[in-house]
């Protein structure tokens, strides 16, 4: 998602604050994964209770950048064992 | 990576923040992983000089999370490929 001038305009709610989202992304999926951020910080913040929304925020971007470069890597592998197979048949 | 109390414990610098990232990840992908969700929260700053760290934070938390989901779908598909390729054989 990008956050300058682009077509669709969606506003959601996450962790008591609303934020505006700029981008090509369906609406539905904005809500999904705004949704998926806000689970996540109210989970990191149950073990944290100490922690502010701004450090809430960023451990969640940590956790998902984490997630996503770890799948980058499965996704790399699979993608490798897909033309192999495809070149032993 | 997890945040409550875990193996290692490595503190990073996350747009001129500090934060302790508890959890048994290398301390190598932690760092890499922090580098990352700084970069991409002055990426977005640079579009928007408005926005202030909760909200660059939770944008970039929810760019990455949808950057997973969308991976995570991909990654179902290719993994089914797989499993066909494999039952063709």
């Amino acid at each position: 998602m990008k956050y300058s001038n682009k077509r669709s305009r969606v506003t959601v709610d996450i962790y008591n604050h609303q934020y505006t989202i700029r981008g090509n992304e369906d609406a539905n999926q904005v809500r999904l994964v705004a949704s998926y951020v806000d689970r996540k910080m109210r989970e990191i913040y149950s073990t944290n209770e100490f922690l502010d929304t701004r450090e809430l925020a960023v451990l969640t971007a940590v956790n998902s950048m984490n997630d996503y470069l770890k799948l980058k890597e499965e996704n790399t592998l699979l993608k490798k064992r897909v033309k192999r197979m495809k070149e032993e048949k």
